[in-house]
C-alpha cells in the first residue's frame, strides 16, 4: 500500500470526533460535531406546526437545511444567501439530512409538530454532510428531551440511533472516514448512513473515476459498517445512554 | 409472495422498452425512450464551446437538465420556470444524468467542446432518471457520430456503454425497473447506473420505509446487474452496433 | 413572385396539419398538434379551484402556460426554469393563449373550477403560437367531455371553435401560415385567432421592416380568414363533431 | 348612440394632449405626454455602446423599459421591484414599445449606440402604452438632436415619425382614444402604432367581450388613422419642425 | 472660507423648497416635494388591512417604499423591477422612512388599516431620503384628512409633524441641505429626522473621508434643527394648518 | 433608577468581551468575537482581484456580508439561502461594517486586492453588529499581517484601529452595550462606530418610541466613547499590540 494517510491514521480508522452538546443556549438542541478539522454546528428547532402537506394528519415532521459559512473552505466561495440561491449540491445534502432522520423517528408518536435542523459548517475537511446527520441526530435527541421534560411528550418518537460516514477508494486502498484530501483524489466516493441496529438507511456511491466492482462495494460497506457502530457508540456516550 | 405486477410481469423483468432515435429533428442526437409508460425525450446539442472552468483546459464537457411537463404527472405540477427555481429533486437528477454520462467519455478526447443533454419527461410511470441516463447515452452517441461525420473528431471519445435501472423492495419481494404504483409502496429504493462492461458507476439506494439489509442490497445489485445488461443490448441494437 | 415555397406549397395554402389526441395519458385533454414540423403537445388539466380573484364568483377561469423545450430549436435556448424566468415572449404568448381560449367560454357554465392549458413545443418551426392555439381548444374540448362524462358539468360551457394561424409578406407576396424560414425573412407578420363561426378574438400584426399599408392588411386578414376556417374543419374532423 | 363620454367629448376626438419637453434635466431627451389625465415621463438616455447581440455591428440599438407608479392607479398596485420580477403585462408593452421605436429609426446610421426609453406612469386614465409610444419619440428625437450637436452624428438616424393610439367599441359605438373607464367596458380594444406617412406598424385587436367583425375593423383602423395624424401633427408642433 | 454654493446660497440655508398638494388624482395623499433641484413625488394610499404581525392588533400600520426612475440620475441607472431585486441603498431609505412616519402616528388611533407611502424620485440632486420624509408626511396628513371626512376615523392619529434634512462638512465648512455636488464632495455626512416639537427621531452621520469630532456634530446638529423648523413650517403652510 | 441590569452589570458597563483569534483555520483571519452570550465568527478572506468599480485604479477594497444562522436568536428565523433574498435588515448591517472597516484603511497602499469580511452570528443577545464591526478588524488585521509576512505588502495599509458599542435609553437610563432584552425594551438605540484616536466614523441614532432630546444624545456619546476606548485596549491586548 503506497498511500498513507495524514497522522500515521489506518486505514480503516474514523478521525478524532467530539461531539459538544449545548454549544448555543436558544436551540432545543445545539450540537458541535467535529470529525478531524470538520466542524459542523447542528441546532434541532421544535415548532408547533406542521407543514401544509402534513396538516390535520396527526403526524409531525423533520427537516434540515444545511450552510455552509463562506470561508469554511481553502477558498472563500459566495454566500448562498447574496447569491440568492441554493446551489444543487446544497439541496441535496440537506434532503439527505432529512431523509436520514426521519428514518429512525415515528412521526405519528411526534406529533403535529416540526423539528428543523440547521447544520451549518464552520469550518470543511471532508465529510460535512456524514458530520451533519451524525450530529444533527443528537441534537434532535436534545429536543426530544426538551419535549419530554415538558410534558409535551410522554414517550419518545425515536425509534432508533442514525449515523453517517464516508468512505471511499484512493489509490485503490479502500479508505474509512475520508479527510479533504483523500475525497480530492478517490476514485470512488460513498457516503453511507446506517441505524443503530444496523440497517442501511442510504448508500451513496460515485465513481469519480473508474466505475467500482462489486469487490470494492462489498470492502466499502464493511468499513462503512465498522465506522458506523463507532459513530453510534460516541453518539450514546455523549447523550450519557446505555 | 402476495405481490403481483401489473400485466403479469416477472420480478425480475424489465418493463417494454423503446428507444426512438430522430425523434426531433434539431438536435445532433434527439431520443425518446420509453420504460413503460414512462416516456423521456432527450436532445444531445453540442456546443463549441465548455463552460469557464474548462477554459484553456483542453478537455471538453458534458452536462444535463432534466424537465417534467407540468401534467407529465397524474395530477398537474407547477411549471419550474414560473416558480422561477428548479425543485431540489430536479438539480439532484440532472446532476446524477451529468455524472453518468461523463463516467464514459473521455473529455480530452472530446475537445473544447459541451454536449449539453436534455432531458424532459413527457409521461411519467416511475423511472425517469434511469431512462433519462439510458436514453441519454443514444443520444450522446448520435451526437458524438455527427461530429465525426463532420470531422470534427477524428476518433470517439466514448469509452464505454452507460446505462440505469431502479430495483426496490415491494412487500418483501425484489423488483426490477419499479413502475410508478410500485415505486410509491416500496420500502427500499434504488437506482444503479453501470457501465457496458459492468462497472458501477452510481449506486444510490434509500430505505423509504424499514431499513434494508445487507442480504437485500446484494438481491438489489444482481436484479440492476440483470437489467442493466438488458437494456445495454437494447442500447446496442438501436445504434446498430455490436 | 420571385418566392417559392417549400416542398410546393401554394401561398394560400396551411402546412399539413395533424392533431392526435390521447398523446399522454394522465391529462383530461392531450392533444400533439402539428404544423408541419411544429409540433406543440397542448394538455388541459382541470383542477376543482380557482384563482383568488375568482373566488366565490361562481364562475370558473381557464389559464394557459407556454414552454419550449431547450432544443425544440435550431441552436439550444437555455432552459427557463433554469435561468429562474420566464422571457417576455413566453409571457406574451401564454397571455395570448389564455385570452384566445376564454373567448369562447361561458365561464359561468364551468363554475368555480379551472383548465390549466400547457402547451409545449417539442419542435419549432414557425407558428408556435398559432398551433398552440388549434392545439389547446381541442384538448379543452376533451377536459370538458371528461367533466360532462363524470358528471360535473350537465351542459358545455363551450360556446364556440377557436384556431389561430400566421400570416405575413415576404419579398411582397402575402403567404398563409409561415414556416421559420419565412417567419426569419417576413416584412409583416400577423398572429390572427378566429371563432369557428368567423369573428375576430385576436389580430396581432406588426412590420419587421417595413410598414405595412392598409392593402396589405385586407390580404393577410383574408388569407386568415380561409386558413381558420379549415383549421376548424380540422378540429371538428378531429373532435368527431359535426 | 346610448353611450355619451365625459366632457361631452366626440367618438372621434382625442383627448386633450399635452406634450411637455425638458421635463427633467438629466436625460438627453425628457419629455411628459399627457392624454387627458394620463400622464407619462418619457426619458430618452444615449449610452455609447450596445447589447452583446450588436456588438461589433456597426449597428446602433433602442430598448424601452415601462412602469408604472404604485399608486398611478385607483387602487395601489404593488411596486415591481419590490415583488422582484416584472409582470407579463409590462414586458408586453415595453416590447411594444421598443419594436416601435425602432420601425422608424436607421440602426447604422445610430452607430454602436443605445438609446434606452423609459416611460414611468406618473397617472394612469387609460392608453398608457400609447401615450407612451407618442412621448418616447418626441425623447428620442430630443436625445438625437443632442448627438447631432455634440458633433457625435453628423445626420439624423430618424426615418420617419411614430405615433400610437388606442380605439375600441364600446356599447356599439367605435370610439377613438379610451380613457379608463372607456377602456373596461369596451368590447373590442384596438392599439394602433403608425409611422407620419401613414404606414402601420403595429395593430393588436382584442376581443375582450364579443368577437368583432371585419367591418368594425375597418372602422376603428379609420378611427386610428384619423387619431394618429393629429398626434403626428401635435409632435411636430412640439418639436418645432414643419 | 473657501467653499462657495450654487447660487450663492448661505451655509446655513435651505435651497427653495417646494411642496405641492394634489399633484396626482387617484392617491388619498400625493405631494410632490422639491429640495432645489431634488424632485420627489410621495402618495399616500389607504387600504383597510394590515400586515400579518399586526392583525387583530387594533393597531394600524404605516409602510413606505421608495424608488429612483432609472434617468432621475446623471447616468441611467438599471430599473430596480428589471434586475429583480431593490439594492441595499434603497431599502435602507424606505425602512429610514417608514420608522419616521410611525414615530409621530398613534398607531392604535389609527385603527386597523394601512397607509402606504410611496416615495418615487423623478430628478435627483442630493437629498432624496430627507425630500423624501418631508413630502411624505404631508402625503400622509391628507389622507387623514381623507379618513376624517370620510368619517372612518374620528380624531386624528397624528401627534406631531416630523421632517428631515440632510447636513453635512464640506472642505472643513458645516452645511445645510446638501445638493448632489456638495453630497460627493463631503467629508461627513448627516441625515436628521425631528419631529415639530423637536425631538430627535433619527440621526445617523457617517464620515464618507476623514472621522469627525464632537465639535462638529454639535455644529451639524444644530444646523439641522434650524433647518427642520424651517421645513416644519413649510409643511404647515402648505397644509394651511396653523 | 428602577431599571437593573443582569448579572448586576453597570450602567455605564461593557458585557465581557472575548476575542479569540484563529478561531478557524482556512481564512487569512478569523475571529470568534463575544460581548457577553452575541458570539459573531469574523473571517477575513483575502483576495487577489478587486470588483468592477476598483479595477485598474490601483485601489484595493473592504466589503462585507453578514449572516445569522437560523436558530442564533430565541425562535428559529428563515435561512436567507433559503428565502433567496437577504433581507434589508442584514443588507443595513452589512453596508455598515464595510463603510466603518474601509474608514480605517487606506485603499491606495493595499493595492489591487479584496478583504472580504464575513460576519456570521452563531448566537445572538443584541449589538451582534457592534461585536461584528470589533471582531472584524482584529480578523482584517490578521489578514494584513499574513500579507506582509508572505511580502504581498511592504508597510501596513492600517491607518488606525475601530470599533462600535450600542448604547440606549431604557426606562430613561442611559446604558452601555444593550443585550437583547434591553434593546427591546429601550426608547432610544444607537450605534456608535468610532477610530482608535476618538474620531467619529457612524452615529446612528434611532427613536424606537419616545423622540429624543439632545441632552440625551449627549450622554449616550459620552458612554458609547468610554466603551469604545475599552473595546479598542481589548482589541490591541488580543492582538498583542501596544
Amino acid at each position: 500500500m503506497s498511500f498513507s494517510r495524514s497522522s500515521g491514521r489506518a486505514a480503516d480508522s474514523l478521525r478524532p470526533v467530539r461531539i459538544q452538546r449545548h454549544f448555543t443556549k436558544h436551540a432545543e438542541g445545539s450540537v458541535l460535531v467535529c470529525f478531524g478539522d470538520t466542524q459542523v454546528l447542528c441546532t434541532a428547532s421544535v415548532e408547533e406546526k406542521v407543514p401544509p402537506f402534513k396538516r390535520g394528519s396527526g403526524e409531525g415532521w423533520l427537516t434540515a437545511e444545511y450552510g455552509m459559512l463562506p470561508r469554511a473552505t481553502h477558498t472563500r466561495s459566495d454566500r448562498e444567501a447574496a447569491k440568492g440561491k441554493q446551489s444543487g449540491r446544497t439541496q441535496e445534502i440537506q434532503r439527505l439530512i432529512g431523509r436520514s432522520l426521519r428514518s429512525v423517528f415515528d412521526l405519528q408518536a411526534l406529533g403535529e409538530r416540526t423539528i428543523s435542523l440547521d447544520c451549518d459548517v464552520l469550518q470543511a475537511d471532508g465529510g460535512t454532510r456524514t458530520a451533519a446527520i451524525t450530529g444533527a441526530f443528537v441534537a434532535a435527541h436534545d429536543a426530544i428531551s426538551v419535549l419530554l421534560a415538558q410534558g409535551k411528550l410522554t414517550a419518545s418518537p425515536i425509534r432508533d440511533f442514525v449515523a453517517a460516514v464516508s468512505v471511499g477508494v484512493v489509490q485503490g486502498v479502500p479508505l474509512l472516514d475520508l479527510e479533504y484530501t483523500e475525497d480530492s483524489a478517490c476514485d470512488t466516493d460513498m457516503n453511507v448512513v446506517m441505524t443503530g441496529s444496523g440497517g442501511f438507511v442510504e448508500v451513496q456511491g460515485t465513481a469519480e473515476g473508474a466505475p467500482f466492482s462489486r469487490a470494492e462495494m462489498d470492502q466499502l460497506l464493511a468499513l462503512a459498517t465498522k465506522g458506523i457502530a463507532e459513530l453510534n457508540a460516541l453518539q450514546r456516550q455523549a447523550l450519557g445512554v446505555a
